[in-house]
């Protein structure tokens, strides 16, 4: 019926339509937004996992839905939210990269260093950064409410959907506050990634897809059951793939969570375990930004070494085990739960 | 029926019960996000002079609508769009105060110094405004969308919504790209402030009220061409008194846009105009971020001497009348133009 890859080019179909109708208005208005706009349109179709979209769909056919041009619209919307996220996340972090090429600030300071223009370029590049993730936000709020779907839809999901967006933006905000305390505490680092990624990754986007179709409350805990754990399991390879990750398959450098002194469960294991040796080295190069090759090597073996890594593999296969014990028991039509199975495979296994 | 005061209070009362039923989930979540979201809460009922939600209100009175509590949510939902617009404007513009307090990066910088955290406290405060405007812009969605009008008005609603998010960060980026040039274009300079004032802070106020109440396109157009003069009367008003203003009423220090260097079609005219020796001075010392009190007042001189300030007070004093015009040919309720005529005069002649 939806295969992964069939999915994903109707997702891209979809918004490349809606910025296609939505692009003209904004260009009319003055030239020179030209590069902001389409500097939105290379960011969503130029990549992504489309993971958000996948479950949004799959929770709506869950719910005994249809299949439909207005799902895949509805779904599609969150890539915008998404590109919201990872825009302002780079800002924030200062990021030069983002699947791959420089990141929408650097873009922007580039441009204002090619015009000659006046002042500073990185500010320059900040400001389009902060203000075209702006746009995206609020072009995943109207790529939604134009998705197709009747009035009394559309409200059952406002919810859910309001819910979503201020989850990831208090999401984002906790790991702020979590990097300037120093991290250290394993609970905190997993109430983030609960928010960021259980809930707004996985759970979120299927009760979105559920709400959409209709599915009553009995489903959306089900969901809740496969999602939320599920959630976590694709937050800590994330933590895994940000230290051992190939930069060939992560668009992201090498080892490039440790330069930026990430503290994730992954981190906060490899303290509780180290010795007195390990973690002078943990603190020493833990957010140096200079860290080189040898020094992400050093990091690595120091967080093997203390079973971190291992640990972490471990909760990751718990965590996949219960999604898909809850997934096994819960209300949903027998396509979508082979979809949903599948999907919780390569979230939990993915290399990139 | 609703004086000036009666409205600020009845939009200030719904804010804030809006906030109150919003902000506990949000703090539920954890801890930390209690002076988050008590900085938005802060924000928005310090201050402001609530002219969006005055023109919305009105708009929606011209239509014949009655007075509702509906439409005074609906109307204070734009100032929740309004603090996403300042915070992240204060973050581009790097900016210490916003009505008479510290802006609100600036307020979380030193929240990272009382708590002794490790990094950059300016990074902090910065993630922290970049991250509440966001909630703030997806919390005025929210509060349009549940303020209570039924699903028929909401919709008829939305494209003016949207269009006007999409402009404000629009003429956000302009002007951003306009003080990269370094201006000198009067005409530039006119478009940015007919973008930034006459739609976002006046016309689709007006439009939002009106499809709220119902009203046809022909009270549209009426309404357009009351609002977008007036508009750009309020943004070159703006123009004096981030120049002239007194800081005691502004609450910004005084010639701050002088220190910023802000391009207004104040200072292209006064560039247009001046001899060598002015254009000397004004290039010298426009955009100088230690420019003095005696600095302030030598630009303030020649901006009066090269006839700027007395061409402004005409553009002004020439589409205040224009707005009256057709305020007086419009299709509007007797209340409404009352209230509508007192607005114009009130924008064109403000102090602060």
């Amino acid at each position: 019926m939806t295969s992964g890859l069939d999915l994903r080019a109707r997702l891209d179909k979809a918004l490349q339509e809606f910025l296609q109708q939505a692009m003209p208005p904004v260009v009319s208005i003055a030239d020179e937004l030209v590069p902001l706009v389409s500097a939105l349109e290379g960011f969503v179709l130029a990549g992504g996992k489309r993971l958000r979209p996948a479950f949004c769909y799959w929770g709506h056919r869950a719910a005994g839905a249809e299949d439909s041009e207005q799902i895949i619209r509805a779904a599609a919307s969150l890539e915008l939210l998404q590109a919201c996220a990872l825009m302002h996340d780079d800002v924030i972090d200062r990021s030069d990269t983002r699947r791959g090429a420089p990141s929408v600030h650097r873009r922007f300071a580039a441009l204002h260093r090619a015009e000659d223009w006046r002042g500073d370029p990185e500010g320059f590049g900040e400001a389009a950064a902060i203000l075209l993730g702006d746009l995206a936000l609020i072009w995943a709020d109207t790529m939604l409410a134009d998705c197709g779907f009747p009035a009394d839809a559309l409200q059952r999901a406002q919810p859910v959907w309001d819910a979503m967006r201020v989850e990831v933006m208090c999401g984002q905000y906790l790991d702020v506050v979590e990097q300037a305390r120093g991290g250290g505490s394993v609970d905190r680092a997993l109430r983030v990634a609960r928010l960021k990624s259980a809930k707004y990754t996985i759970e979120r986007p299927l009760h979105l897809g559920a709400a959409l179709g209709d599915g009553g409350p009995e489903l959306a805990t089900a969901l809740s059951d496969y999602g939320l754990p599920l959630g976590e399991a694709f937050q800590l390879r994330d933590d895994v793939l940000g230290v051992f990750g190939d930069p060939g398959v992560t668009g992201k450098p090498a080892g490039d969570d440790l330069r930026e002194g990430k503290r994730t469960a992954l981190v906060a294991l490899a303290f509780a375990a180290a010795n007195d040796a390990q973690q002078q080295q943990l603190r020493g190069r833990l957010g140096d930004p200079n860290l080189d090759g040898d020094g992400v090597t050093v990091l690595r073996e120091i967080i093997a070494a203390t079973g971190a890594l291992a640990q972490v593999e471990m909760l990751i296969a718990e965590r996949l085990d219960a999604a898909l014990g809850a997934l096994a028991a819960a209300p949903v039509t027998p396509v979508a739960e082979a979809a949903l199975s599948d999907l919780a495979a390569a979230v939990s296994h993915r290399t990139g």
